[in-house]
């Protein structure tokens, strides 16, 4: 089951400057061979099912080991049966509708 | 790795009426032997992560099997490696802190 | 326009003990006389849209008050037109499926 | 205020091509004259708190006055008074340090 996912880690006890632990996920999902791309409040993802799944608990495990005592994570996963979509054909999808407004 | 989640599924192209998706989705839970508490916008599991990530990735590939055919779900996941921690003393935390104010 | 919605805020840089603030925005909702349920992940809270955002509007302001120095909130947003739905209505429509398997 | 917000917003009852809806929030947040960066599951939003949560209230009546009777938005907030950060500061600071890897 192919799935497209936006990951949204928040390491607590650990600070307010999260950068280097978003960092180590990148490292962690682009390792997994996954695509993602990351933004201003996470990461999209996009992959098998099984592989982003593990992927994030690649992640959750490499934070507390770098320390952080406790994570929270905001997770959105989408999957769908009628079609193959990519995160790449959803943003042209709307990105098209708003040129054709002559934005 | 023991994990408090927080599940939301929605089903799309399936209506507004989404009470019997979620029915299902408890089921395929508390079938995994899973903790869980259902709240007016998702649902408590408490569990193992391997376990409770399964029955997730079940009720999605159950609500396809339904005729599902587009799933968005928001997840929220808490793991901690500094102490153990139950839903019910999650609850409890703020409970007690709200008695105390004499409410 | 009504809305049911479902706030979890986590407050970073004020360590790893967050039962306190949690407890503090259960008052400010209940202060401004909204419906609310707290669970393991998070509370429920019913109301106007505007009385529901400007509470949790003010559950920022007053951890940053309290000295948090950044705060991360995931919050779902449901409104409908279709009917008047309250959050008992969406739990009881669940149960009642469950309780006709005769779980 | 300032605030840095990811929305997604999901229409219920209004089929599972959801493009012209998503389109329609963009130019709705985009005339409130907000910062936004779409992709493939929401848009960053980055703008004065009342501004953000008064355009994301007009995303939900102009779907509702599109047709779609019921909406499931998931929504982040993120607000800090440590310092000021932009969209582009939180992306470019996760770059530097994949960038750093030779990556």
């Amino acid at each position: 089951m192919k799935v497209i996912a936006d990951l949204c880690i928040i390491p607590l006890g650990a600070g307010i400057s999260l950068g280097k632990y978003v960092a180590e996920c990148e490292r962690i999902l682009t390792r997994a061979g996954l695509q993602t791309r990351l933004h201003a409040y996470g990461t999209n993802i996009e992959g098998d099912w099984d592989a982003v799944m593990a992927a994030i608990k690649e992640c959750h495990e490499a934070l507390h080991a770098m320390g952080v005592p406790r994570i929270s994570c905001s997770l959105r996963i989408g999957t769908r049966i009628d079609r193959i979509q990519t995160m790449e054909d959803k943003v042209r999808s709307v990105e098209e509708k708003l040129a054709a407004d002559g934005r």
